[in-house]
């Protein structure tokens, strides 16, 4: 477990915690059982200067805090966010959302300003961190978290700790390979799991059927939701979309299986509330693509937190936090 | 490390360790510092009994340590096939070559037949032991291992140690698709790594490059070896192949890189006698696949150990299982 079992005896601490999206900021308290005690919400700031980013981030912070059980005194702001982030010394490297934080290190800063140690943590990794300590993997000492959302996060899990790589770059399972020529990613690669298991990916089939003349560009120009809607009335096209959700999935969860044998698989993320209409793909795929042992071994569970699993794991990761050296 | 740092003090201990392999049996007498003291080769027993089959293994690893210094008392026996194992019971789960040690307990009849403590692994996961312990990737605290072999065999670590799984078969790495609609694979998937980057691979893509009127039956009928000779004479069409190899594991290798971030890549097997045929393939495949941080990061290592890496890791899992239970 991501917490010590120390932690579970005397009286509750706190931490505050944060998961800075590209829309929202949603800052939370949790104690130290992983209870969100208050939360609050508020469009991510719009300044582009990573100082003035940084400063509004932690005025919300203060702000909360202040509002919210003051005698709480956390003992430290956890804060997810989607970026690569060295998990030594907190600097991002990488924030594709965010660039104007690439190379920034926002941890001293939000330190100094909040008076507390900050642990920084790639928005995905923390929502695995957070399912394991309190949601539905919970107990499985090695499981790998999908996140389904705008693009598609990971987190792995062995051995009951996230594995951070050298860098603190690892989980980065949205960029595996499932179509060698597919379409263009973000990341400089192509055909990478999060161009057809993402919102942002389903939005790139829909204008690709659009250009090979199989759906007009009205048909095209629909919410996700909306689609969920048509494939529980039937319709064959919007069906065969979320099949191939859970084919691509399917295959690159079929890759981790094989490599690293897994307890469970986790699926979360906004894309998860179409659980039904993907996850029949999802595993019939994972068992034709991996070996039968540790097919039949792996359990697949939706991911229990919603959207507050990256402020979970957040949290988590302050009450763990006297392995991190500096703090 | 796999083995302690108490092994490297006081007086040699020794280990007697081998590879079964699908022609022949390697077997050695291995020291605490991961030297090869004695070596001897046999072909791999014809008995299709598990039982009789077992018992000449062990025959033949008396009569090797009898002649090869008796006075050396070997603490236990290291066994590395080519199969899935269950780590915690040494149980056989699925052995492809040699079907009927499927299930079968070969552990506990060599222990008692040896009078030692047997511990049984993986080939390819012993071959990642014998190199992060003393070979190319000595020093790395994460690495994946590729063996290019009849198939491809890996073999994951990180922090120091194996990447077990939960059942012990992890490290599948050959089995990761590379191409969706590729090749048929004894896994029971298709377009599996293996299909593409071993000497079976090979074989295959020569076959159906003959289905396709590349080239004649009688240019296809030739040894892998001559295949590298030919590509150093310059002929084009080997050359692709050999390209072809790397632009699949450099598929492979990019979803871990972006899932693990591993600080080394370790490359070794009999296919890798081609390093300079396909690795400029691979190095670039893999930049272009994974992200900047991590791909800059990962050395890529050719194996050090040769034919003696899985004899070098099943030694060490001996002189390092006080760990497991039971021996």
């Amino acid at each position: 477990m991501q917490n010590d079992q120390s932690a579970l005896e005397g009286p509750p601490r706190y931490a505050v915690a944060a998961d800075l999206g590209g829309t929202n900021l949603r800052v939370a308290l949790v104690n130290n059982s992983g209870r969100i005690i208050a939360s609050s919400q508020t469009p991510t700031p719009a300044e582009v200067d990573p100082i003035q980013f940084s400063r509004r981030i932690g005025e919300f912070v203060s702000g909360f805090l202040s509002q919210n059980l003051p005698q709480a005194n956390p003992i430290g702001f956890g804060l997810a966010l989607a970026a690569l982030v060295n998990s030594s010394d907190g600097r991002i490297l990488e924030s594709p959302n965010l660039r104007f934080l690439n190379d920034f290190d926002i941890r001293t800063l939000l330190s100094t300003q909040l008076q507390m140690p900050v642990v920084i943590e790639n928005d995905a990794n923390a929502a695995a961190i957070g399912e394991h300590w309190i949601g539905s993997s919970r107990g499985y000492a090695s499981s790998i978290c999908f996140t389904l959302g705008t693009g598609v996060g990971g987190g792995i899990i062995i051995n009951n700790k996230l594995v951070r790589g050298i860098d603190g770059t690892a989980g980065e399972i949205g960029h595996i390979c499932v179509e060698p020529n597919g379409f263009a990613c973000g990341c400089g690669s192509w055909g990478c799991l999060e161009q057809y298991a993402s919102a942002t990916g389903i939005r790139k089939i829909l204008a690709h059927s659009v250009e090979n003349g199989e759906i007009s560009a009205d048909q095209a120009n629909v919410e996700v939701e909306e689609l969920y809607e048509m494939a529980k009335r039937g319709d064959e096209f919007v069906l065969r979309i979320f099949e191939g959700v859970g084919e691509h999935l399917g295959l690159a969860a079929a890759a981790l299986v094989n490599a690293l044998n897994p307890e469970a698989i986790v699926i979360g993320g906004g894309l998860a509330n179409a659980w039904d209409l993907f996850i029949g793909a999802f595993e019939s795929t994972l068992k034709k693509r991996t070996f039968k042992r540790p097919a039949e071994r792996v359990k697949i569970l939706r991911a229990d937190l919603d959207d507050f699993a990256g402020v979970i794991g957040a949290a988590s990761n302050i009450f763990s936090m006297k392995e991190a050296s500096g703090l």
